[in-house]
């Protein structure tokens, strides 16, 4: 997606090898008009997909989910990191193994809001390593609800979770797929090249 | 706003006299088509204020608060309860305490996104205790920027925040004020009544 590709360029600092940090427009500030083009992007990729619920996790994947479920008129549930007030015992839950903060945290959608049949498209900031995408999709298949595809604003094409989860046929559409970070550039993958 | 009134009536569950729980909708799963219909009444209500940055907190308050940001044009910051990898040491800072979990928080924004001048509108899900409002009023006061409105969806009525905020001459634009929860009920405050 060339423009967000652009906003990459544009406003991206590249941290280190690894860390890429988008905190103008996408996990502090948020650009809505980026985040209206990127629903459209997702809802347009996904239109035959005949996705039922939108599902993301709190809180940088909400923006762009939120979008994406008002394009395709469905819902959005996010997955809470952390039990809320009002959430009961009625929960599906999975553990999630974060690399980079060297922590596992249990993530949970209350079960009245995924159902059998439900066909749920994933939504995120960032595919990193997967651990997040391997959860909801635990989350999904408790609920007897099909995964129709994966939608991920920014892939760092050079961490594993990108192979890992397509060797398991789950289709993911990345809007910009980072090849390297090394010497603070910011390389993309074309579109349409092997990993 | 009377169709945020049906649906609180349609779809809230008072848990007790004091907790209405709304995450059909609001704040777990998310109805975007409604949170577009929030975002432009919030946009309506301070076109005239001259809003140069919505401001939120995660995770609830970002969906409200960005289709506020998108119909007004404006950036969408929320801030972060928890430091995240990317956040460096350039953070304006706040305590908040929670009555309701009896714990208090330091609530971050990166100094990199409030500038002195900018017109600020507070977006949030529920209004209790204005212990939120009020945290991020001390950062935009850090920031010398100015605090133009604070636009909440679900006001508790019968709680102190909304008189605490309103007595110190902040303008409060609640879409729904509670007037109280007992007996199961959800009893509204009519607009243009006192509470």
């Amino acid at each position: 997606m060339k423009q967000l590709q652009e906003k990459i360029m544009q406003d991206g600092k590249v941290l280190s090898d690894e860390v890429l940090k988008v905190d103008t427009f996408l996990n502090h500030q948020i650009d809505p008009e980026l985040m209206k083009a990127i629903g459209e992007e997702f809802a347009e990729r996904f239109k035959d997909s005949g996705v039922t619920k939108v599902l993301t996790i709190e809180s940088s994947g909400i923006a762009p989910a939120m979008m994406t479920g008002l394009m395709l008129a469905v819902p959005v549930i996010f997955a809470r990191k952390r039990k809320s007030l009002t959430m009961t015992d009625n929960l599906l839950t999975a553990s999630v193994h974060s690399y980079t903060k060297n922590e596992t945290n249990e993530i949970s959608v209350s079960k009245d809001f995924l159902e059998k049949g439900d066909k749920v498209l994933l939504i995120d900031d960032f595919l990193a390593n997967g651990q997040v995408v391997l959860g909801l999709q635990d989350i999904i298949e408790q609920a007897e609800a099909d995964l129709v595809g994966v939608g991920i604003v920014i892939e760092k094409g050079f961490q594993p979770g990108g192979t890992t989860i397509r060797e398991k046929s789950i289709r993911v559409e990345s809007l910009a797929i980072i090849e390297s970070l090394q010497n603070g550039q910011v390389k993309f993958k074309e579109e349409g090249t092997a990993l």
